[in-house]
């Protein structure tokens, strides 16, 4: 449906405000993790590993963060941001920074499960709160996304029939589960800060950063899924992809 | 842009899966109100009003679930499920379920507002944490939202053109803010659980209720969105309305 849409308009597009929303989600981007990186270093006493559980956990916001939502809004931009590149760079692209989100991701789960495992006196129970079920339930969604997705449109690669039908879901649950990566991370803050007993005077800098904290990331959901859903910026296929596509079609 | 394209192909839409949705949204919309009615009401002592500042806290929750979430959701799927009244008669319901949404979030305000400010010995401080700050914001943009659709498409109503110009926008705002509204619910959970220091036993009673009170919101924020944001399931304009249009235009 939509294909024969682009055909009729090949470019309907208006690019008015585009680059300004794109630079703002990396301004907001890496403010988010720079953030995160001054809770955990500076209030948290800073970045451990299996020795130290108390500061290994400290890891597992920031690489959760870095991973699923850094990494993975600027994976799903890349088809925004390099539109007039070629299909299958961008693909790689693509791949390459969900690949990274899923690494920092698994760094991020076995920093949490070693905190709790390797806690003294003893350990601290895993997976008993909505954060960590939610949290786990993002992850492997965003696993599977990724296999399927792979799988799909880079190797072996499905029929374009097939990835034609795929597509729609693909995009639907690769917003969904960034959405439900940045809900769970706002659940962790809160989380933390009921462990830690944060005063509730906005006097106190740890509270005022949290707070800004999850401004900073409800901002770049905000302007990251908007750049992502918005028609108008979607990429349109090259002239040379259009033959391709036919010429595909009619084999 | 839309419209010439729904002029070409008039009823491209395939309803597969619809009804199942439509009636899984219900469900899992009555299944969370009744949910957190059970936490407040059979954990938490049941509700009060400002007598009894503890229990008129109960109401919160139970509150902003039922407008901003069961509401809410029920009034963007008015669309999708009334697909074939007559526009006007959707707008209408739409508009009532919105106000009902309203009315219930400003009591549920009302009642966090007052268990803080009537509370003994001392006050409780509100709007310290980022659950409270979202939460805000999720109610003012939501009003904001509700003042400029009514204005736009009820009373006085703008022109054709300006009306299809802000339907984008409208469309993006109202989901986002439905999903702020969950997200902020979900958080609402963790800092409740937290203030409690519930125990971290899947035996808890409460901690189970609470775990699968975040699952089946969960489940509900993601079929209401699908069906919302599903090209397919979008409401194809009547036969009549679209000669009123045509005429409207070349008015």
């Amino acid at each position: 449906m939509q294909k024969s849409y682009d055909e009729i308009q090949p470019q309907p597009t208006s690019l008015r405000f585009f680059t300004l929303f794109v630079v703002l989600s990396q301004i907001l981007g890496v403010l988010v993790v720079v953030m995160v990186g001054v809770w955990m270093g500076h209030f948290h006493g800073g970045f451990g590993w299996m020795e130290n559980p108390g500061l290994e956990f400290n890891y597992h916001p920031l690489f959760m963060v870095l991973g699923l939502v850094f990494l993975y809004g600027d994976a799903m931009l890349a088809y925004r941001v390099f539109r007039y590149e070629r299909k299958l760079y961008i693909k790689i692209v693509h791949t390459c920074l969900h690949a990274g989100a899923i690494i920092f991701a698994a760094v991020g789960l076995k920093a949490v499960f070693d905190s709790h495992n390797l806690a003294k006196p003893k350990p601290i129970p895993n997976l008993y709160s909505w954060h960590a079920w939610m949290g786990l339930a993002t992850v492997i969604l965003f696993a599977s996304q990724f296999v399927f997705g792979f799988v799909s449109y880079l190797w072996p690669k499905l029929s374009q029939n097939a990835r034609e039908l795929y597509m729609p879901l693909h995009r639907f649950w690769g917003m969904a589960i960034y959405v439900m990566a940045i809900a769970t991370a706002f659940m962790g803050m809160i989380e933390k800060i009921g462990f830690i007993g944060l005063t509730s005077s906005l006097q106190d800098p740890e509270r005022l950063l949290t707070n800004m904290l999850g401004l900073a990331l409800l901002c770049l959901g905000l302007v990251v899924i908007y750049v992502v859903s918005h028609p108008d910026y979607k990429r349109q296929p090259l002239a040379e992809e259009q033959t391709l596509q036919l010429q595909e079609y009619q084999e």
